[in-house]
């Protein structure tokens, strides 16, 4: 527990890669300069992957064109995270110009052949060689292991998989573990479980969280993870992303939401509320939506 | 912490009261009956309040007598509550045959004359008769402190001010206290402070805590609460309520939401999640509504 918490927006690329809508390069590039400017400093702006299994991330190089165009981010603090599910979209990322890489394993093999194409042992081969290669491009490097709270194809994940990954990529100096609830079926004491066990394998990394409020426990699964000692938590604007699992459930924990709650708390975010609102208000005029999941851009914060 | 919370069904009065739709008093006993059947054995089914202030519960009457009419509900183990304001709603709630009063005085001054039309001291004078009225009558008698985390009025709400009303009930032997968050303006280390210091003074009392959805932090809240060992938590099927302070903002928090965050925890509430999805689809069609605020209603259980 810290009187303070990173949050890591990810609406760029986890909220809108879950969207119906195309959004274009313009428009993407906007949202990230909107975080930054309510004072996020970690984005994750993009994602190089196969652009015929995710058409909205096909233009990854577009929008990382223009945010290196338009400003000096990297002088005002801000580190751009791409995502990659292999080496192939490691050395894209490389070459985009990121700030950060954030490779996925998934923690069940029946998903991590759907999204990745390979097994978990060819994933985690291709994650082994990641870190000097990233060193030698001067990017930071973290993990993702997703579905590690529950798999939409095999159900439950047992918290000791999800550890003998996390010591695995401890082994290959991975500075920043994330774990990540993709289908939103957490819940706070697994959160605890979760990141104790991971902690007691790779004492050394920065944890990080990832939660979807498919199920209404995102913020709590938050609360319980900043309880746990995590450094840093996933949120996106507006809360969009949905689920493709789950088509009418709303998507990852919202920020603004989650910047209200923390700032109630009097734990630090960094984030400035009523830009997160009006960053929300502006996303919802893009994506043409009536209405976005997220809640304190509804009923506003408190005290007023 | 338990590995039992009991969870109280208010979408019959707190829900309802706060909807637009207006409700047959068939349907709300028939909205009682669907939470008894996924396995709810306290329900708050009604309010004795001024009918011109709130028309949504004018057939208090009408429900109670509905109810009492068709089945042996305390056979069956279940305790209906009223809710009133006053020493008038005491002994209407009385003379109606509810199991349970659950008086209501609010933190704060301004909110408690809007709503009650008197001074918290007169409130309370009148709460520190009602034991002795509820014993006679064989009825079990609960305080709820609304507004105890923050008031639309006058903002935040001192946790020490809180604790002198708590510390009144005690003394007038209320078995049981309830921290309400009315506007949903709570956050988790709220919860833990507010309840640790009203434990402090009324060592005696039973614990239960209601909270809204308003800004997301509703099941975060409840998590907050089971951990400082509170033994009910309020929740509304479908998460029906809005908040008459906030327009857009979402209800009560959604009972089967609860249910499903506490079972994945393996802590048993006794309530049945199928039972409570369906109640949900049903209570949407009584309102008219597109959607309700509920998401484990659309996003299904895990594991299947």
């Amino acid at each position: 527990m810290t009187a303070r918490i990173e949050i890591v927006e990810v609406s760029p690329r986890d909220g809108l890669q879950n969207e119906k809508a195309m959004v274009s390069a313009s428009d993407k590039a906007a949202l990230v300069l909107k975080a930054v400017e309510a004072g996020a400093r970690r984005v994750e702006a993009v994602s190089f992957v196969n652009p015929r299994a995710v058409p909205q991330m096909a233009d990854a190089d577009e929008v990382m064109a223009r945010l290196r165009g338009q400003q000096d981010l990297r002088a005002r603090g801000v580190s751009l995270i791409g995502l990659v599910l292999n080496r192939r979209g490691l050395d894209r990322a490389i070459a985009a110009d990121v700030d950060e890489v954030n490779f996925v394993v998934v923690a069940s093999e029946t998903f991590n052949a759907r999204n990745q194409g390979v097994p978990i042992s060819e994933t985690l081969r291709q994650i082994s060689e990641a870190p000097q290669v990233a060193r030698q491009a001067g990017l930071k490097l973290g993990v993702t292991i997703a579905a590690a709270f529950g798999c939409p194809f095999e159900g439950e994940v047992a918290v000791e998989h999800v550890a003998r990954i996390a010591a695995e990529l401890a082994d290959y100096g991975v500075a920043e573990i994330t774990l990540a609830d993709t289908i939103g079926v957490g819940d706070p004491l697994a959160v605890e479980t979760r990141f104790t066990a991971v902690r007691a394998v790779a004492p050394e990394a920065v944890l990080r969280a990832h939660f979807h409020n498919t199920r209404n426990t995102g913020l709590a699964n938050a609360f319980a993870a900043w309880r746990s000692g995590v450094a840093s938590l996933d949120a996106s604007i507006g809360g969009i992303g949905g689920c493709p699992f789950a088509p009418a459930a709303t998507g990852n924990v919202p920020t603004e939401d989650l910047a209200y709650m923390f700032a109630r708390m009097g734990v630090s975010t960094g984030l400035d509320l009523p830009s997160l609102i009006d960053a929300a208000g502006w996303l919802k005029g893009v994506l043409g939506a009536p209405a976005l999941p997220g809640m304190v851009s509804k009923a506003g914060g408190f005290p007023a």
